[in-house]
């Protein structure tokens, strides 16, 4: 079939709108219509030329919701009509990594969609002259059919809007999940979020939903304020008003009992090394847990004095915000449907594929929080 | 009253062994008769001057066992006669981080200590013109008599030998403790151990204990491989015979099932800043965790990408093996009576104190795991 779509043709350049041509799904596949998706700064960071994994052509975009067209061999647990998010963390449910039970990284097709590739190693994806285009981290959602494995497809209610909804595909799951899944935080904690952009509103209110009793945003960016109060930030530090922001964090979580301070977790949502070590320092001693959730640029480095971790502080990341795709996100879009998490503020521009360059201009300039491209 | 200590007058010099003035218990505070006291890179660490906070003149050793002679008002949990092993991490069982119950790093007393001094910011101990000399680590176990906080003394059975449980004060209880109490290693794991003296023989037997199914030990050192298969070792890699030790671990680890491979736990005990990025990276992708024991130069910093934590590494450390002195150290003098755990291989050395300079030679030389001083 054909379908259109926005093609990354080289990094550095803008994506072109164009048809493509569409092979159906082969066995343990499924075709859908994206609905809506939205534009990520992964997208971004593949996009620029940024990411040393990056591959070109292909068709970028890994978050987005649609609707199951059809099935290829062998697929039992979606059908036609289904509504699905894609998952760019598939879960397989029988690798070494699933079977784990420790983590959500499933690795069954991980080579395969580094390569851009379908499992079977080829891509469904080509130009109308028959040439080869590449998947993107297994999604694809900037075009408007798209072949997913089974693995990858999360099945969701019906009555839930794609153009919110696709936004679950990534940040919220990763925000959210990071609190929830990685960091576990329990009520009553102290918790600090740097940097907060698309990704932090969601540590804020992953933060909010369970019940953590401070919430200190920090961010370089005093617009970032009144959103950030929305999605439940009860603190604002911004590290241009004040000498050290770790000492700022340690004052400001001292207690008439507690006279140590620091905060229980910490989220880097910055992408920022040196803010992911002030994240770290800036815990309790004894127990605090900082979390990575921001992506560094290629060949960046963390470092701390190895004190700050035999003092009791852990460092952990995330990815996905540990999320298991086909189990956990239906339960998210559950909570959205419930009015526990909040989406539609954070879907700041909504625009067509013909504009989609728009969207990726708007994160340039800090405008947006989201943009979503609605098919 | 007067008791004979071996003095650390000034960083670099040999201790000099001397009758000292010992003030008796203050409220809250006990007189022990010190048996028998472990010689530990910590005491070696202070005295060679390379610790930035080491104060001077003060009476060393952290690692000993003895005998309750004398308590202070109000003192209820040890009377004279029981048996005891001094804390350098006390349990006061009240302050925020006892209360938090996710750390045992009592900071009850932690700035006195630091300073040199019992809790009320005076010491104990006066040379015999009556100058002051510090207390270390809040215990002194290089001297005959000492005065520690109650909180800082766990109540032993008065059946096991002083020469051997004094060492539960410190390496025994740290290296096992970081397994059990830090890691929380699971029946069936793959373990790591980077350096294998006395540090690393009780991580490896903390292994054993929890059921490890493969234990890798790495030592630059051929001659640790016996000592260390005697404690559970199932596997060696000196890094000297092979390209890449992460690669090598890593490889060693895989399985026909998972070809991803990586340890479920590494603890470094090496202190050695680029030993301990080895120790993370060479851990399993989604859950991998790395436990910090060694304590690093001072100023020295850790380093890694943060990919390796996004992808799912923890990055942890331990002191005093996250065990609660009071409540823990019984049960591993238990474990020791019991013939769970071995200590008396560690112990290759037994010196009187007039030989106490003795033990730092040995150290030094590499030729003990542990060197005892028996009063
Ligand atoms: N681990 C994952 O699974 C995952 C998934 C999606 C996105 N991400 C990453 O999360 C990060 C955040 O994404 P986003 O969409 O929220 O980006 P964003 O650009 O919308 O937000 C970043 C925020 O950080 C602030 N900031 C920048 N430097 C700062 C500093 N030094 N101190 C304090 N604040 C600072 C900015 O002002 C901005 O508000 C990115 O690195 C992204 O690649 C990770
Ligand atoms: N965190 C705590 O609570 C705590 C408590 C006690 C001791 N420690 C620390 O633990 C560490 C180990 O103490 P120990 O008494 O076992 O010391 P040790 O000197 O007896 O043993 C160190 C071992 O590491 C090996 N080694 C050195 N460099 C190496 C390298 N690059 N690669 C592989 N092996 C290497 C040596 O050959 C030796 O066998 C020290 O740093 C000590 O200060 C920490
Ligand atoms: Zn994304
Ligand atoms: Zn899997
Ligand atoms: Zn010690
Ligand atoms: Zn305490």
């Amino acid at each position: 079939m054909r379908t259109r779509a926005a093609v990354a043709v080289a990094a550095g350049k803008p994506l072109e709108i164009m048809e493509v041509n569409l092979a159906g799904p082969k066995a343990g596949e499924v075709l859908i219509e994206i609905k809506a998706t939205g534009i990520c700064h992964t997208d971004e960071f593949t996009l620029s030329g940024a990411d040393p994994e990056g591959l070109f052509p292909a068709i970028l975009g890994h978050e987005g919701a649609g609707v199951v067209v059809e099935v290829g061999a062998g697929v039992t647990s979606v059908k036609p009509g289904d509504h699905v998010i894609p998952l760019y963390t598939p879960e397989c449910r029988a690798c070494p990594s699933c079977l784990s039970q420790k983590t959500n990284l499933c690795t069954s097709i991980r080579a395969t969609q580094g390569q851009g590739l379908m499992p079977d190693g080829t891509s469904r994806f080509s130009t109308l002259d028959g040439d080869p285009i590449l998947h993107y981290m297994g999604c694809s959602t900037f075009s408007n059919y798209t072949v997913l494995p089974e693995i990858a497809v999360a099945k969701v209610r019906e009555d839930a809007p794609f153009d919110k909804i696709c936004y679950i595909g990534c940040g919220v799951t990763t925000g959210i999940g990071a609190v929830i899944n990685t960091a576990k935080v329990e009520i009553g904690a102290k918790a600090v979020v740097f940097g907060l952009g698309g990704i932090g509103l969601n540590v804020l209110q992953g933060l909010r939903l369970a019940g953590a009793d401070m919430i200190i945003g920090v961010d370089l960016n005093d617009d970032k304020k009144p959103m950030a109060e929305h999605f439940g930030m009860t603190h604002f530090i911004n590290p241009k008003n004040c000498d050290n922001v770790v000492q700022e964090i340690v004052n400001l979580t001292k207690t008439p009992f507690d006279q140590i301070g620091g905060a229980d977790y910490s989220f880097d949502c910055t992408g920022n090394v040196k803010v992911m070590r002030d994240a770290l320092e800036c815990t309790h001693r004894g127990w605090g847990q900082s979390i990575i959730i921001g992506v560094a640029p290629a060949g960046a480095v963390i470092e701390t004095r190895p004190f700050q971790l035999v003092t009791g502080r852990v460092w952990k990341g995330t990815a996905f915000g540990g999320a298991r795709g086909r189990t956990d996100v239906p339960k998210i879009v559950d909570w959205y449907m419930d009015g526990k998490i909040e989406i539609d503020p954070m879907i700041t521009h909504t625009l067509k594929l013909d504009d989609i360059n728009k969207g990726f201009d708007l994160m340039h300039a800090g405008e947006s929080i989201r943009s979503v491209v609605v098919y």
